[in-house]
């Protein structure tokens, strides 16, 4: 029984993400698929971006699960529309904030969040707070570089983001470091590394790795989001969203 | 230098609000204003409903400054849309849920918030946490009525609403009630004048009128919410969305 | 119907508050009074100096109810007597700390209050505490003038300042500022702007600007402290204190 | 080097307390002695009672310390005058309601305070607080008794303690009981003996009794309250209040 | 590149577990292994057991990773030696306490543990503060069967975990279940069919199922504990423990 | 009725600590003996060492009771066994941090560990959070020498932990300094003029003597932990290790 985990990119711009990123982790059991939003911002770095990708990341949500889908991971750290998409899901539904952060906590003692620009510190520090380990967050740094640019030096970022997490390590007493943005995927080797060359041997987390495979353990072990937390909407008059609807409602009509 | 407050009621549904609400509240020298959304759900009941609510909300909040008005106080007790809404206005932007919490924090030792369905307590209980307020939280609890079934027996809800009230302060040791949707407005007499015949002198907190008043008071203060916090989104392709431009932008043009 | 907020300054200094202070908010339905202490210390500048502010603090609450007043304002940041006072009356009694704290939580992500000196910093985080807002308390900062020195040159009071704001914005990266002494008003805006010009956009609460119409909007709202929290006082033999009668008591005899 | 204890009574009830009470945990080298108010009240239900008992406390602690005392024990739940009474004298000060949730979380997992009214359960889970320990407290229960009448039938009050503790223990888990007054001297054994009759072997703490030991080992240890807490009042005029001046300055004149 | 994980089950107890509990998740990149303790207690349900279970749990941690297996779980919900293991090895060593907690606290807004004995709640909750996740436990139930007991009449069993689930659901507001005890293996269906039919669609969490592939989801990812908070044991003196050493120090003979 | 208190060294090293350390607490009525491990580690820096020590120092508990002790005190900063300990004895077993964090936390705002090395920082940190008392913890500094190198220059040790309570007080606003390590007893007075030379009169913690005072006076109050929290072991096969029996078993026999 293979289990397929649908990445639903929560932005508008073609190729910011690649299943090739997740390639060295499918297996004979384990497949991944790719939606991107046709409504929404062409990237997130605030609650305004982020509030405009929720609808379609929604729709993008059901349709994973009607397309037979077996878990989705949004793949931004914002985690936009987690908690409505899981409303909206029976299959578990996954962000990598909260997977990260969760998985950080195990790993050591206090973790930190290195990400791009310091305008997203506070609602990275009240996710922390709403998903229960704000306690094993040491701190949130930035490079300072917006997610549009990222692509442009890879190189400049991925000095830039040793730099703040060999600061974390460092100064803030970090035991574990989170990349802070899903953009800095392949990053986290290099990283590692130089954090050891500093004699630090510390964890560096992928989000989007990390989530796609928690998302595919979830479904090996038939779990998903409780449906006391996330009860399924009450149908009521919507204007100016032509919502999809949900496999078992599709299937009754 | 009379000031205007609007009210943005973040649903669809047509007479859910009359400014009658607030007449007692008008001064010589305040005024309040209102709009309803053209596109979001007809009402507000979860995380789903939230969602679809939020990018009009956005769009009435710069509506609402570039009209002229003093602040926005947005109608609904999950304050949907409120930190975007904050990132896109000078002007300051009120939520009834952060609001009452906090005015509910300031009159007595821990405060309960009553509404309507169960469905809603996590919910709330993470804005309480986000808002800083938790230690401050008594209980959560509902009448088990949904939104747009509320106007149809007033004298039900409120029954239901003294009983709930009086478990919190027997209990749950509640000082202070909050009434937990801005669909009860008109009730906290009823409630407070129940709680005091059971030997309980609580205040009973109406969400919107407390949240209108403290708007006001911002305005006449010149206080408005934090740009570091809320920082103006950066320009940035969006599709999907005919978001309305902040003033500063539109007079540019 | 005109409501009457009494500003009461738990000290024994002439001159120290005037009301041209809150004149800019007087409107025609609001007006402003002021009583001083005839029993207590010249400044607050510790608990022990609290400590003897306290009763005649409660008898100053007590006339102000009996003399018509709607609101009561205790006008220091130690909030001197906010609970006992609490407990002998029925309008809603303010102490600036907890009010200002409060307005700071909505405002930003986190606040920072600039305070005179670094000896009252324990008092004012056991106040977070209490008030239940500590998670959004940043940091406290001390300029290191005793109180009774402000005015001797309030140049240099205020340059002090706004190095504090600054240092609280840059480096414990507080986005809301809360001027932690009743004897700062009027440094409000000159210290915004020394941080806007720093590229800063943030509030500066003046406590006792925000706490007096504050204390105004709950007067119009018909809220009080709740009396299951400041129940007032069983009657009981009492040595050494002539303290007046509440409204209610003294309108039986 | 024997040590002396001083018990300051903060109320002016004479024969409230004797040192009877702590007769059995006097030694060869550990003495105790007692000091009543002159000014404050007959006893300490609320906050304004407690305001009233604090100047005459303080002046009281400063006089132990002139005699020679070697720590001070203020004798009453509220801790009244804790804070300030630190503030006026080198030789460490003790409160029966820090001193007693600090014992209690060293010897359980959580502890209950059994207490006179439920009016003060506010002031208590304050303390809580800002003792640090709030996560320890299990509950606070009342027997609804007032102080003063708490001699009138001791059969009563004892039966009324076991009962709320008894409850502690099997509905809030607690694992330690607190008596939350100290007129309640003398009932630990009886409380003791009757949860083991229920099956629970849990310990009851006397705050007086475990307050007087502990202020002579601190004393015995040479330590003192931190004085960068605890600073010393700056001299300033205060009316109204004669108070006494510490051993120092008394003996500098 | 196959991976293993080794189960250590910290007991002396033959049949405890056998690996047919995994065999359900075995793939063809995936394999368990198993290894009982020589040395220690019969079952743990205290923390004197634990004590005793611990020294035997490293050892067996050591000979894991001498054995080439890719990760290790230990399988107590007691985390029995979960820190100093983590110490001594290289690869990922995880806890079903720790693990559960986390993967519970993504699925819901709070989670209930239902475990054998109300002696083990203190030990659970500490766990629960440790880990960082307090704020999302409801509470902790408990049976009241010893775990040595749990085979005997497991119909039993499986009654009294649904009927405190149930009650955790109902009165605790708990959104998720974990089982408490590495024994319940196989339980959760039958609870969570239970719970469904009382109309709650919550998932129930089996606490060695869900650590096994968490497990090796981390071998997966090339993540392990930090080695800033579990640094390698300097070398030194030890009587009474014949410890193996690590794979790379025994290398180095 | 003389007390005597049992100082358990969980260590092997002979002459780490003599009673020459207590000698000048010693009353008529109060003596203090020692006892040393014969099985586990020549000193404790890591979780690792303190699981090897923890079966032997709960020997000695049960053995220290047998021998007619009224309290033990566990000599180690890290606690090893504190809470095994406490199930198997009937007397009060106490540890130095708990009760140094404890006593610290009353005798200023925030108190900070000065300790050896900072791979314990994670250890104490969680500790201060499962006691209780994390709110009141300022920081964990080290200084990082080795535990069996402490006396090979005490000079060099003096120094080192002046500057970190230096710092410590001056950096991160500790009012307390706790010594972190059972071994730097005999140094608190001369850090404590160190900082006085500096300007703050703080008390400086010396875990050791506390706790065998405080042991003492719960020996004469007669208090003892919960048996709720530690509930004696219920018997069952153990294998590999001879624990003596309690006192009360070995009478039985």
């Amino acid at each position: 029984m293979t289990k397929n985990v649908r990445i639903v990119t929560p932005v508008i711009t073609e190729g910011i993400r690649t299943l090739d990123d997740l390639a060295p982790f499918e297996r004979a059991d384990l497949t991944f698929s790719h939606s991107l939003l046709q409504v929404g911002p062409s990237s997130i770095e605030c609650e305004y971006d982020e509030a405009l990708a929720v609808p379609d990341t929604i729709a993008k949500t059901i349709m994973a699960e009607r397309d037979g889908a077996d878990a989705v991971v949004i793949d931004c750290m914002g985690d936009p529309g987690l908690k409505p998409a899981r409303e909206v899901a029976a299959i578990p539904v996954l962000g990598p904030c909260e997977t990260s952060m969760h998985v950080a906590a195990m790993l050591g003692h206090r973790f930190s969040i290195v990400t791009v620009l310091d305008s997203v510190r506070p609602m990275l520090e009240d996710k922390a707070k709403i998903y229960g380990v704000y306690d094993k967050l040491a701190s949130v740094r930035a490079i300072d570089i917006p997610v549009l640019e990222i692509e442009e030096d890879m190189g400049k970022v991925q000095r830039a983001l040793a730099d703040e997490a060999l600061a974390a390590v460092r100064d803030d007493k970090a035991d574990v470091i989170v990349l802070g943005c899903t953009g800095f995927i392949g990053c986290a080797d290099a990283i590692k590394s130089e954090l050891a060359r500093n004699g630090y041997e510390v964890p560096v987390i992928d989000p989007i790795q990390v989530t796609a495979l928690i998302a595919a353990a979830l479904a090996d072990l038939g779990l998903s989001q409780s449906k006391t937390t996330y009860a399924p909407p009450r149908e009521k008059p919507i204007v100016g969203f032509d919502m999809p609807r949900q496999p078992d409602a599709a299937a009754a009509e």
